[in-house]
């Protein structure tokens, strides 16, 4: 079907998934040099970028085309959601080997435009390139009101720590080699917090809750205690960690990939019942901020505030 | 010296190629979960993705990994360029084998950083992963005035056709096998174009002059004439095509990679003069827009408007 066939199957697809619904963001989506996007007076530009490489991030053999496409998408759009951004956009530069079946292509395209249209974020652009196996390398781009942005430096001395949802039900689905739940990111929430004065840092989870509370007390300059018998876990998680013979404590520390958000909040703003009726999900406190050298206490023996590495 | 470690180094390059100008567009760079950029009221967002492969567009055994880093943000940066867009800043897509030496995912990083210091667009983000080539994945951000982006779909019957500088030195530099010298693409003059009353259609001529006007007669629904004759080529091009045999208008019509800006002007603008001083670059005008089907005419025989395919 060769590069231009695929690139307007994409684009039908694309439309199809948005139906007649009108994005106010997009001036100009796909088919010119660049993609003309609007923003409201007074706003940032948010931009983040993440790529998903077959046999690294995903592998056919444990889960279809589309749920490797829906991945890809998740994880940019939790990092603007992180940020408190609303989505203006994405583009997908698409690798793949000349052999890669149409079916699976489409099947990422449908992989994506599934979360896209979900979360009103269009596709406005991509590429299409050869390689040996399959990438999906995306940019999502968004938008914040100049200065609400929410940072990883944000948290101090005396800020609460709190997550929206619950932690470890990504790497139990794992651990039970099911295909993960696709998470949502929780651009909502997001939203929400960033319009919330008394709010801190705030990061996503996606390498697990120790290893990103630890890059929020790095970029911070602060330490955190975290309290492990409050992490929310989702239900009849215990037994059936116990099940696969998974540690659940493990596994909602250093799971990753719940693409839940983890922030800080001070003074009338760190009340869990104020926070989970502003932000429209659970919201559970973890633990404090406290003056320090960047560190996460309060882990079990053994389980180090590492991240997980591609290298 | 694993990912995080890479990662540092090419952020000290970045900060090293910058110094300490002042970066107005960057609320928030690399090292959070996505960067902050400042648009001016009134702006609009451009967005442009564009990918490198290893063994289809760029081989370290031709080319330096510098040249094939300056080669990819280039062909960004030329797209923002055809739009009119000032740059705000690019984010990377990094894939390569564990085996990569470090001199070369260094020599990437240093020529995106060339042309980023040389056109004020900084690194704002990226990502890293393992793969079995080399690919650089480029998302460039840019703004432009609402409303006076350029589009390829601008031309108009009776629109003149101009294109910035010389066509046909990349590809001339290919039959030598002489590393391509490094396009500049046109930031400046498509600034200057977006700000010009009676200015129509522009795209940068990134596959080749036929091909690309064959692009803006399809999204304009118009037809082109060519001044095969007129088209500017490098000076002592003739003598140095016949030095390689090779045929001179098939290189400036079909070369591509020359970054220049071909787009269509009327009325007062339609005058090389004026729009070689505004622009600040060699204006030649080289054919018109006349009512029709899409289509180039004016080509030498056996020569069609085919652009280069991936796939």
């Amino acid at each position: 079907m060769g590069e231009f066939g695929l690139i307007a199957r994409i684009e039908a697809l694309s439309r199809r998934a948005f139906g007649s619904r009108a994005l106010p963001s997009v001036a100009l989506g796909i088919g010119d040099d660049a993609a003309l996007l609007r923003v409201r007076a007074g706003e940032q530009v948010v931009v983040t970028t993440d790529a998903l490489v077959e046999g690294v991030h995903f592998d056919f053999a444990q889960e279809s085309a589309r749920t490797a496409g829906r991945r890809a998408l998740v994880a940019n759009l939790s990092d603007l959601a992180a940020t408190g951004a609303r989505p203006l956009g994405f583009v997908v530069a698409l690798a793949a080997p000349p052999s890669l079946e149409l079916a699976r292509a489409l099947g990422i395209a449908r992989g994506l435009l599934d979360v896209a249209a979900q979360l009103d974020c269009p596709l406005v652009g991509g590429n299409l390139a050869r390689a040996s196996e399959v990438s999906v390398a995306i940019t999502a781009i968004g938008a914040v009101r100049a200065g609400r942005g929410l940072l990883r430096s944000g948290a101090r001395a005396g800020d609460r720590v709190f997550v929206t949802g619950t932690l470890g039900g990504a790497a139990l689905d794992r651990a039970r080699k099911r295909v993960t739940r696709a998470a949502v990111p929780r651009i909502g929430a997001g939203i929400a917090l960033a319009r919330t004065r008394g709010v801190g840092a705030c990061i996503d989870v996606s390498d697990g809750l120790a290893a990103d509370l630890m890059h929020v007390c790095r970029a911070s300059g602060v330490r955190a205690r975290l309290e492990v018998a409050a992490i929310p876990t989702p239900s009849g998680f215990a037994k059936a960690c116990a099940r696969v013979r998974r540690d659940p404590l493990a596994l909602a520390l250093a799971g990753g990939e719940d693409y839940e958000l983890l922030f800080t909040a001070r003074g009338g703003a760190a009340k869990t019942g104020l926070l989970s009726r502003r932000l429209g999900v659970r919201v559970t406190e973890i633990g404090r901020i406290e003056a320090g050298r960047a560190a996460v206490l309060g882990l079990p023996e053994g389980l180090g505030a590492g991240g997980f590495r591609h290298y």
